[in-house]
């Protein structure tokens, strides 16, 4: 008869689950040793938590299924929680699993006990702990429905250890029911979306969620084709498909001023899978909507609605018959020559993107380049930092690498960021997958002085505690350290030859970008 | 008028406060600005925020005084909670500041919103979110009151932006009252456990919290002298004071079986600032209490009480002007040669521990003989992971050598819990802390195989899970990475050689040191 952890694996791949980003402890064990008897899940072991969690986000980005992540107990949790946050925030469809102690031991207070449903509950959508190993089954196959919602969502389900051991009966294996279906937008958000666009006053739709990929973003393409309107989207969508041949989307500036440029004069503002605009961070003497004046905003639909059946309805009605969508042109920057900048590094991206590349961009302020530069590359995805907690990018590549093992996954990520979870360079090489990682190498948390600046400027202290360059840290030998090789690069030239060289060869590549913080 | 951020530092000066590991965001940038006007608070950079949580954590059990950090919002706290839940286990005085978005931005769910105070209440005895600039004051002076106890605790302060860059209003600049003086025991617990100690019965003190150094150790040592009662202390003692020339106490193994070794027999045990002890972790068909049966438990002082002066009273009534205490005597290893394994590495350790070394123990199962190699030698201070969550080694001795820039620290962790928080060596680089960091390379975590092992092996798949060989982590190329020199050493003679240069050259160090994992 199984155990707990055998139909809890069981459960997961019945619900879709196919891989398992996983830092177990001693209250994992059941689960780990159960492994072996359901080969339908991959196991694939994080050196850190925060790894583990933005693996699983990649992951559940990039196919759709439900991820998943093993974790041990609240600690184990605490530490993923940032990356749990950008899922959040991403919409990703995942389910953490977390070990917890023994019932019988948790009045014990042990070292390791605290509340992992507090820690849970401030990312997940839901979360359980099981107290039964026959309650289980049910249980997981709740988790799968919760995370695939829609819209996706961060699901925890919380396995004392003895839950895991103790025989749970046999399993119905009834597969669990699909994920429900997105609710359909009513008419009326359809048609006041519609008058907007034909009233001739400059409209903007603003993309979000599934509205920036297949057939929702198509549709919007064809919108903008046949009414002239702008499309622009959330600042950090999860997952964006863009490049030649794709309709054209701007993302919205990170900073409120870009932004505010985007929507001056625009009368009325298309919500479609996104929501109103806000300002990142608040400032003295600012408000933080970033909706103009005079501009009046329709929800044609939210998160959880069906935004590409709204799309594509909307499409018909301002352009029966099918309009021609707006399409970007195949265009791509000349490889630069000479000095090696986060503008002259973006070029060189833009003109060696790979077709097909999926993007992880965590680039900060030396990505500002980056959207212009390969807007015109063959077509490929690229995925943000959604909810704006640093070391995503990294693990984020994992996930990707995993999901899509044919594709050439790039991380692009500044070295501020990509210190809080350089430990995702191991599992790329214990795994091979095909990563070329970017680091923009400015020395800085270049977008904190930006901010000092704003404020007054700081004295010596101040910009030393957002001053990176002493030590210099040494990405090359940090890569190695984890079985990644690398290169260092100090001009456009040699940063092309090492792009190539790591798009070009299976596994993955390191290359650190030295370029200048901006001023 | 000083504003918000002026008056939270002054606070934290006149609470105390000499140090702050800090790891700021845009929310933060005005205390980040402050910091030149207010000299007496160092601000520290962590790359990684549990790597500040862990210095602060370890600079509070050297210094006694509130360590400080600075964190940015939700998911910064929360990458800092593995080591918070540490501390938290450690009774650290510790405040948090952490960063928050304004108050009039709270609303717009941007995307870095979380609920920052459920995250902080599950490590924090106290949490307060700041609403007005002029309350400031007040708020940091309850939050050291909170964090100073007794006993030592973790208190977060929420300070929105808006509150930080408002002005304050005049500070009082008066200083806060100290701490509240401990809790006294009652008459009946010395006396209590005096006629324990008089009973003939074997009995055994179990020390906890302060009770394992200064005055309160000496008072045990004086009881063992007067009574032979047998001196054990928790499995993971915050700071315990040991050496040739101090009372010898033993720390309750982590496995139970070897706990259940050290309290056969035992009739009384008697409690002297640490919780009845139980099983680190439930297994099947075992009980997680590890009092014996037939033995009766006696509590001279809970945690918050005076445990030394209930120490000092009993060490009175059972030796009357002074028992002669037990001490440990100068012994050392002689300096193995050849092989290097667990067992000759901690050899080398005990041989070579210069006197007034700060050791920070996370070395797990590699460590299973460094209690007994070290036992005799100089006087040291031994850290130990409290709380169970990983990655603790590293941070603390950031922490540590902060704290005690006088004194050798040695950081004594094993491969896999490095790797959660190794961004710690940058900040030992550019601080030139005087940390030599031992890693112990045995490829594995290898604490799980062996209860893999007990819960029936596993298969490939489980087995690979809880390897880390694949590619070998090269710490050596990864501590230069971080500007930290470092050597790696296959024999006894090599590691000895390595450890002396460690020790004498001042600033950060780190030996790989390779051993086979525990079979």
């Amino acid at each position: 008869m199984p155990n707990g952890a055998q139909i809890l694996i069981d459960g997961l791949v019945d619900g879709g689950v196919r891989a398992c980003f996983a830092n177990p402890g001693t209250s994992e064990m059941h689960f780990v040793a159960a492994l072996d008897e359901t080969p339908g899940l991959r196991p694939v072991l994080c050196l850190f938590e925060g790894v583990a969690t933005g693996a699983a986000d990649g992951y559940g980005r990039m196919t759709g299924r439900p991820a998943c992540t093993l974790l041990h107990l609240g600690p184990g949790l605490a530490g993923g929680l940032p990356n749990l946050h950008n899922a959040r925030r991403a919409a990703t469809p995942l389910i953490n699993v977390v070990g917890d102690h023994a019932l019988h031991h948790k009045r014990l207070d042990a070292p390791l006990e605290s509340d992992i449903g507090a820690l849970a509950r401030t990312v997940s959508a839901w979360t359980r702990r099981t107290y039964y190993a026959t309650e289980l089954a049910g249980d997981v196959a709740a988790a799968v429905a919760a995370a695939t919602g829609p819209p996706g969502a961060v699901a925890t389900l919380i396995v004392p250890a003895d839950v895991s051991w103790s025989q749970a009966g046999e399993p119905s294996r009834a597969a669990p029911p699909g994920p429900a279906r997105r609710g359909l937008v009513s008419v009326d958000a359809v048609t006041g979306a519609a008058a907007a666009l034909r009233s001739g006053a400059d409209v903007a739709l603003l993309l979000g969620g599934d509205a920036v990929r297949g057939a929702g973003l198509a549709a919007a393409g064809r919108i903008a084709g046949a009414t002239g309107a702008k499309l622009l989207c959330e600042t950090f969508p999860a997952r964006m498909e863009r490049g030649a041949g794709r309709p054209s989307v701007e993302r919205l500036a990170y900073l409120a001023a870009g932004a505010a440029g985007q929507l001056a004069g625009v009368r009325h503002l298309v919500l479609a899978g996104a929501a109103s605009p806000v300002a990142f961070f608040a400032h003295p003497g600012r408000g933080g909507a970033l909706v103009p004046e005079g501009c009046t905003v329709h929800t044609l639909a939210a998160g959880a609605e069906d935004v590409t059946a709204a799309l594509e309805g909307l499409a018909e009605v301002v352009g029966p018959g099918g309009a021609k969508p707006v399409r970007q042109a195949a265009d791509r920057p000349a490889l630069p020559l000479g000095e090696l900048t986060a503008e002259s590094a973006a070029a060189v991206i833009g003109a060696l993107l790979p077709e097909g590349a999926v993007v992880v961009d965590e680039a900060n302020t030396s990505g500002l380049w980056l959207p212009g530069a390969t807007a015109g590359a063959p077509p490929h995805d690229w995925l943000t930092l959604t909810g704006g907690a640093m070391g995503q990018g990294l693990p984020l590549a994992v996930g990707a690498g995993v999901a899509c093992p044919d594709r050439p996954v790039i991380a692009l990520v500044g070295d501020g960021a990509s210190m809080y979870t350089l430990q995702a360079l191991w599992t790329q090489a214990r795994e091979g997958l095909d990563v070329t990682t970017v680091v923009f190498a400015n020395r800085s948390y270049a977008i904190l002085n930006l901010e000092l600046g704003a404020v007054g400027g700081g004295g010596e202290r101040a910009r030393r505690l957002l001053d990176l360059s002493g030590p210099p840290l040494d990405f090359v030998a940090l890569a190695r350290g984890m079985g990644v090789p690398g290169e260092r690069t100090a001009t456009a030239e040699e940063f092309a030859a090492a792009l190539k060289r790591g798009v070009a060869e299976r596994g993955p590549f390191l290359i650190e970008c030295g370029v200048a913080a901006l001023a």
